[in-house]
């Protein structure tokens, strides 16, 4: 597995691999688990060469976010991913990324101030930046992203259709632990007790799944008023809770009936005390399944 | 020669042709002149293939800006473009760029505020946008871009760096008329006497020139005291004169002096009754013209 750190190098690199082959590439910041490396091998599925990068981008932290503790764990995930048989690790610095001269950035617009975007002014925008130089830099005609990150998914699909990227934005769906809440880097943060508490989440979702099944027919109010409950304690604080109606993960009315909705979508984030965690559950298919 | 307006066919058709050989790009707004002619044989000599674009973009125009009544003119354009052996003209729609859902922007940041960017806002922006979609539509090895917009130009270097966009932008020098007014398809709106009018920009740099050979010691202040009274008349208003220092086109403080500054530039934008005009000059080899 080569491992290199210079954008040049990177890019000489895989526009030669791009004329016998393609390029499928997986974005991380790192800190790999089973989520992850699902990605991986998906990508191998879909290009004869595979491009990982690690980067944790200061640009999508807020200035009171976990940049600086971001877990790191560079030797086991390079371990991990020569066991997969990655081609190319691509680890830049900072200022590989940015040097002291770089100014332009991607604005992502309306869909980065809402849901995470509300609570993260800006993640959004430096998310769609880094990504944008990181398919530039890898050419590659893939990328996988997991589902677990469904606003950031959403991001990226519409800056690529949005700038013409001649890149295929293949999403993957979350994988989760035995107790269904969905892997995350940062779950490390979590106490043994935070940990239980965030069991919550899934059981949530299960309710969720089963009252839409039973009742497409009720209003979102209806629907969030019955699952809010499971999502506070002493371990955990709600930070939001919303069902979105379309692909572009438009809001939703209160009184907006879940079976009239195009792509009924549930988001939430919360506070397991300091880790923020994320999670989020198409609806759709609940509805169909009693249709 | 192709003439397409689907990006998805011209991103299929380069994409195809890049294989083989390589890719120029001159993106236009049309109504060319002699000096978009120069930028497509300068293409000619980089690359294989040659793709023009026609694109009146809508985003680089303020809403009290010359959008509607821009000059257009397609049929001669297709003849000019025709004789001079180009493979694709690239005509889109305003939809076919930015179709209802678009959203996603570039943001270029500080250098977007300063000189015509201070009386554009939004300008430089819309600029960098459509480029980056021209650059992923056409996959083009090459950019030529005419010096005549050299702040522009710069902006497009920056976009190219900042986002590792694997195209070489290759820089034109101004071509002028006769009487040394730079050719730009807004001189068509200038009545004669406007016209008379603008031949005091090229007499302003031509004593800019002589004033810096003569004198590189003087200051910025100094200088744009001697030229700017050629730029004010009955037909003419100064908007903006300066240097500026660098190749980020940093601006200069008055008490500067020329000879110090690492790459000093001529920056000017006049009214012509109410047609705008600029032009540039570098003033840098004409200090080493007497050293």
């Amino acid at each position: 597995m080569l491992i290199l750190n210079s954008p040049e190098v990177t890019q000489e690199t895989c526009v030669r691999w791009k004329i016998e082959s393609q390029v499928a590439l997986v974005p991380t910041m790192g800190c790999l688990h089973e989520g992850h490396l699902a990605l991986v091998r998906r990508a191998k599925e879909l290009a004869l060469k595979v491009v990982v990068s690690i980067f944790v981008n200061p640009l999508q932290f807020g200035p009171n976010e976990d940049f600086k503790k971001y877990p790191r764990a560079f030797e086991e995930d390079c371990k991990k991913l020569e066991s997969l048989g990655v081609d190319l690790l691509f680890y830049p610095t900072v200022k590989d990324l940015y040097p002291e001269s770089f100014a332009t950035k991607v604005s992502v617009g309306e869909i980065g101030h809402r849901l995470c975007g509300a609570f993260r002014p800006g993640h959004f925008d430096g998310v769609a930046t880094v990504v944008l130089k990181l398919f530039e830099v890898t050419a590659c005609d893939f990328a996988v992203f997991g589902e677990k990150d469904f606003q950031q998914l959403t991001v990226i699909q519409q800056l690529t259709r949005d700038f013409n990227l001649p890149v295929c934005v293949v999403p993957y769906p979350t994988v989760r632990a035995k107790d269904q809440v969905a892997l995350s880097s940062r779950n490390n943060y979590l106490s043994p007790k935070e940990r239980e508490a965030a069991t919550q989440i899934p059981i949530a979702f299960k309710l969720a799944q089963e009252e839409v099944t039973q009742n497409p027919r009720q209003t979102v109010e209806e629907l969030l008023k019955k699952i809010s409950p499971l999502l506070t304690s002493q371990e955990l604080k709600l930070q939001y809770l919303e069902i979105t109606q379309n692909r572009e993960l438009l809001a939703t009315q209160p009184n907006d009936c879940i079976q009239s909705l195009i792509l009924p979508h549930l988001f939430v984030a919360v506070y397991a005390g300091t880790t923020r965690l994320i999670d989020n559950l198409s609806l759709k298919g609940f509805i169909y399944e009693k249709a």
